[in-house]
């Protein structure tokens, strides 16, 4: 019988931090610490894997440090727009959804999505409409105000202006408030079932309806009968190489989680030049953890262990910094 | 130097007509002739394959008879919501729209997306007002008659009701109206360059909010400089498998692109149960063409030549019908 594990990650941070708070790290960690521990304990309790991913996504969601629910990150219009995304593996079903509003937490509203429609993603208003039919939100305020100021700071940094360069400059200032990007989750469970999840609130100053990797299956998030990964960073690199997906690919294809996840990292970066970070955890409970960027904030909790910490190390082969 | 080809699809029929209408199918495979024609002539005349995939959608969306722009399916409120997408395969760049509603050409919004912005995909309103601002539409009025009909009649056997297996016959009820579903282009123009381009309505009766494959990169769309490759189908099976990811990958492995789309189409059909299509080129200008379904809507042009049908025969290997 497979021994249940379960990963979780607070984000990557894809620009080094302006001064570095060790203190405000370690809080972060010992959080997802925990959150990790009560995903965990909850596949203990009787739960699915399923049930574990979402849990652990719902807790970040409601932790303002963390960009995804509450305290996400603001759009170009100072909103706040989710994504997220669940899978099943082992039944081969997914839940998404992308750009909405007035919705704490979008991991519950994807796996609605899955349960209870035929399809796999949803967006916008229909979307939101979809949550206040089923009470799953719609209306609540994910302004934190902290995110409220750092949006202006960089809506200044912007508009100091460098030209042409605007658009490329506006990646380049993702230092994002808060510990760093993006949060997910993946587990294992005692039946040997695998799931994933992955909920954000994107870019700082992201277009209006834009649509990040953590809604697309795939891209962010997936899962099968072999492994199962969440994706955090620039959402555009990992929606062009397929880069969850790819990782799942290469545990299927005999590599360890933690070889797939730096494979596909050094791939992203490579194609792409984005930094991006990635967790993933096998059939067998074997796990992997990874990062290109500056720091990846994550948490591990099995049988009787736990274990977690902010990431820096980068992969071997990354020629690039 | 390569011998640029186009191929182009108006969709897949998901189930079998009520009645055959030859001279109906006829004619719109002429049309689809003259769309590859026209898009083969405007690579001739210097337009890359970017150019001439993102033309022959144009051309489709047009076209009330195909799923797509003026003419689509409509939603579970009778509106049009429409996704779309387009890779360029030789700079690994991607754009895409998802479920936005009142822009007749949604893939000439994905390539403005792909050139005019940081990021890959936008949704609803605020792709919607992105096309305002950039000019290309947002207040089209894409409702045809006919399509108004076809919904009240599925709504109204939909409402006859079979319990709890509502949500599934409303799959199951899916004989689009109209020639099939989903129109797409691939093409490889003299320099070697590829590039894929899919659009569509959706499902009728939708629930509003629902994007599928057609606006997610890897799904529905997806291009390398190896292969391109556009679907049509179920969308949600495409989402799961990352259909026309794997179609590309197949041929960089080195299948032909008739054997790449054969393959996938058997794994989603033994995946998720549902029927699909592919079009594919590749680099050297091969093509492939296939689908599970009751005929895909298909033509190709060339050096001097042009081929096109209704595509009915389902690859080997395939146990059920």
């Amino acid at each position: 019988m497979p021994t249940p594990v379960v990963v979780v990650h607070g984000g990557v941070r894809v620009s080094a931090p302006r001064r570095e708070d060790p203190a405000a790290d370690e809080e972060a960690v010992n959080k997802l610490r925990w959150i990790a521990q009560s995903a965990y304990r909850a596949m203990e309790a009787g739960g699915s894997a399923l049930d574990a991913v979402e849990l652990a996504v719902r807790l970040m969601e409601d932790d303002p440090r963390f960009n995804a629910g509450y305290g996400s990150a603001l759009n170009l219009l100072g909103e706040v727009e989710v994504d997220a995304s669940i899978m099943d593996g082992y039944r081969m079903r997914a839940g998404a959804v992308g750009g909405v509003k007035g919705v704490r937490h979008a991991v519950s509203l994807a796996r609605a999505i899955m349960e209870r429609t035929p399809h796999v993603l949803l967006v916008g208003e229909g979307a939101r409409d979809f949550a206040r039919k089923l009470g799953l939100g719609g209306n609540e305020d994910l302004v934190y105000e902290t995110r409220v100021e750092y949006r202006r700071r960089m809506l200044e940094a912007l508009k100091s202006g460098r030209g042409p360069e605007r658009l490329k400059s506006l990646l380049d200032l993702l230092p994002l408030y808060g510990v760093a990007d993006t949060v997910g989750a993946v587990a294992v469970d005692s039946e040997g079932r695998l799931a994933a999840a992955t909920s954000t609130g994107g870019l700082t100053l992201k277009l209006p309806g834009r649509v990040g990797d953590s809604a697309i299956i795939g891209a962010g998030t997936y899962a099968s009968r072999a492994a199962a990964c969440s994706g955090t960073g620039i959402g555009e690199a990992a929606m062009l190489v397929l880069g969850a997906y790819r990782v799942v690919k290469e545990v299927e294809e005999g590599k360890s989680p933690q070889e797939a996840v730096e494979d596909v990292l050094l791939e992203i970066h490579k194609t792409t030049g984005y930094a991006f970070g990635f967790i993933s955890v096998g059939a067998d409970g074997g796990i992997g953890v990874a990062q290109t960027g500056y720091g990846l904030f994550w948490a591990a909790s099995g049988g009787g262990w736990v274990d977690g910490g902010v990431k820096k190390e980068r992969p071997k082969g990354l020629l690039v910094t």
